[in-house]
């Protein structure tokens, strides 16, 4: 067996400690909690040689920040665990039962999916969350971080596995993949002691993942998120959402990529938008008719309606009609999150039964794409498929059920 | 673009307008149900030339006799899909709902999966079952059948396409693949207009299917099932609900292929069961102790418990703690459905709680593992993975969800 199959048989071993584990995992959190607080210089120790190999690989300022550690955020780290600790126990619940005819007693009961295995990339803090979650909902989990923060994942890591142990479950419960070459992630992504392989990360790597894995995969992150503007919009209202949409945090998946504006209110619409976007110099790339409109833009190809920035830039595009917005959206978008503003009843009806994303908003912003925000509890991504779960995931999609039936003699 | 690439485009346009069809889907699975009937002489024609190629090629008669529609079976067909068409619409059915702090109404709302990817095997009448409950569920449908059934399959799919579209449906909402080549199967397993793949059909299919595919797969049917008969067992009970599971049908995937019985009532037990199953000359393969209880049996290898017969053949090993068989379960099983006998609270207890199988039986066969059993209504398949479904599949597991978010004006 490699490396890596033992790091499988291992934890597959500990998932079958947890499917009745019950409230010793919230003893395993709130010992992992105290022992990142404990460890919080070792933790530093190994972040600080990680960030000086990054500075040596020239690394861009922004990714350093993202892969420091601070006693602060040490702290935060723990308190996500104990916030997680806190959330009612997702296993155990019975979703639906019913008695059948014959006499069968039939129910349909909350369960651990098994093993996790979790491939994210630079922030070391995922390690944490992600460990927390995938243990409250009784799941084994194997991690495999990005190499620039391997340094602190083996450290954030060692500590959880000696927390878990000495609270009475198996270290195994929570393993990390030390080897961070490109040949281990691809003999993760095969490794058929996984039961759901999650990748948090760049569209690259959520590709990678999808070409290489033979293990169920939940896609997440993606996001070409839309804002149309329908004829009857507010126009302050519709500014003011695709201000907070793009530019309260441009890099994240529910930031809007694109907006499609209908022609009867581009001419008004459109400087008002544009006003509020210069606030932050957001870069407009403009369809001909829009480009028509406004000054100071770039035009937009074929290409850019495809793109998620992730930046300061907007693609800008009239369209003649609802349908047309939506079948732009149908053609185009990653299925995260639209929305529509709009004061007129049969277009917000229109909008969310047409739009087949996996948020679909009125007069609001995508920016609520969000487990917390959604009232979840946490989250550990945002699904962009349909099959198993879409949207949010919090620790219900990490569960899986199974039918209990109880008889006394039945046969068929 | 090839044709398989163009058949995909057209049910993904398919499928667009399945999402607000209503009511229509009811009328077209009326009128596929008509035309079948209607169309009983040119079905039958066609399957007579698969009937003729099939003694050609001197398959075995069962496998003629699976592919063999009659008057009768087509009348059969059609009601199946009647039935279909008189089960609730699980499309907009809202699962959960709640109004946030900042005013915003969020629910999570039934929606159809999108293209659906089935591959089957031998029998034409899956044919229009998965056609019925792809429709009935919003969904656009790719069928790939095998090539022993290729002329059946092409009438049925052509009469059901012209059906759907007089009733004011697009033809594309069912898509058959004629093409019946290893590449082209192989292509539909890659064919990224899918949003799920479902293969039905013998292991090999199954697990080509997983091995090659690109897109998210529902992985149906292997069942390696277990009775455990417990030291506290009714032996009677335990010899009814063993005979009923290993005999009724042993080529389904419900039935049972390994019993595991307490060493304290194997002496009492073994012989009782054996004394059923001789009714119906099932073969025991029995490991040493439970052969040195019983005559005329078969040594059991390691090999056998990893097997699903899928015939009168049975693999027998005494075990000496429930704690045992249970982790014989854990090792062998497919993860399909298990069951134990006995009368004692505690082991009935641990057996469901323990036991990680889609389904798990107390007193009672392992046979009722079906949709129409568990009041599903209909089936798809039983799914044997974790993700998304697990167990019969009936229409809600071929549906996804989205959340609808409604404001008025919130930002974040």
């Amino acid at each position: 067996m490699t490396t890596m199959e033992i790091m499988g048989a291992n934890a597959k071993a500990a998932a079958r400690v947890l499917l009745t584990a019950g409230d010793l995992k919230n003893k395993a959190l709130l010992a992992i909690a105290d022992a990142l607080i404990e460890n919080c210089g070792a933790i530093i120790a190994a972040n600080d040689i990680d960030i000086k190999l990054a500075k040596e690989n020239n690394t861009r300022a922004a990714l350093i920040d993202r892969l420091t550690l601070t006693p602060a955020r040490i702290e935060g780290m723990a308190d996500g665990v104990r916030q997680v600790a806190a959330l009612p126990d997702p296993i155990g619940t019975v979703l639906s039962g019913s008695s059948r005819p014959n006499g069968l007693k039939i129910e349909k009961v909350r369960v651990p999916l098994g093993v996790v295995g979790i491939i994210f990339e630079a922030r070391p803090n995922v390690t944490s969350d992600a460990a927390a979650l995938c243990l409250k909902s009784g799941n084994a989990v194997i991690l495999r971080g990005g190499k620039e923060a391997i340094n602190s994942n083996k450290a954030i890591a060692d500590i959880m596995r000696n927390a878990v142990e000495k609270a009475g479950l198996p270290k195994d419960c929570i393993s990390l993949v030390e080897d961070t070459t490109r040949a281990s992630s691809v003999e993760l992504m095969q490794l058929s002691y996984l039961d759901v392989l999650i990748p948090r990360g760049s569209a690259n790597l959520i590709k990678a993942v999808v070409e290489n894995a033979k293990v169920p995969v939940i896609e997440t992150g993606a996001g070409n998120c839309h804002v149309y503007v329908d004829d009857t919009a507010d126009i302050d209202m519709a500014a003011n959402i695709i201000f907070n949409a793009k530019t309260s945090r441009p890099s994240v998946c529910n930031a809007i990529e694109t907006i499609l504006v209908h022609k009867d209110i581009a001419e008004k619409a459109l400087p008002a938008i544009k006003a509020r976007l210069d606030e932050k110099n957001v870069v407009l790339r403009c369809c001909e008719r829009s480009a028509a409109i406004l000054e100071g833009v770039e035009p937009a190809t074929e290409e850019d309606w495809y793109t998620e920035y992730g930046d300061y830039i907007l693609a800008v595009k009239i369209v003649d009609t609802i349908d047309e917005a939506i079948a732009h959206i149908a053609k185009y978008s990653t299925g995260h999150s639209e929305c529509i503003v709009t004061k007129d009843y049969a277009s917000a009806q229109k909008f969310t039964d047409e739009v087949d994303s996996a948020a679909v908003y009125v007069n609001s912003s995508t920016r609520f794409t969000d487990g917390g925000e959604f009232g979840l509890g946490a989250e550990i991504g945002i699904s962009t498929q349909k099959l198993h779960a879409r949207g949010p995931m919090g620790l219900n999609e990490l569960t899986s059920m199974k039918f209990i039936i109880r008889g006394n003699g039945q046969v068929r």
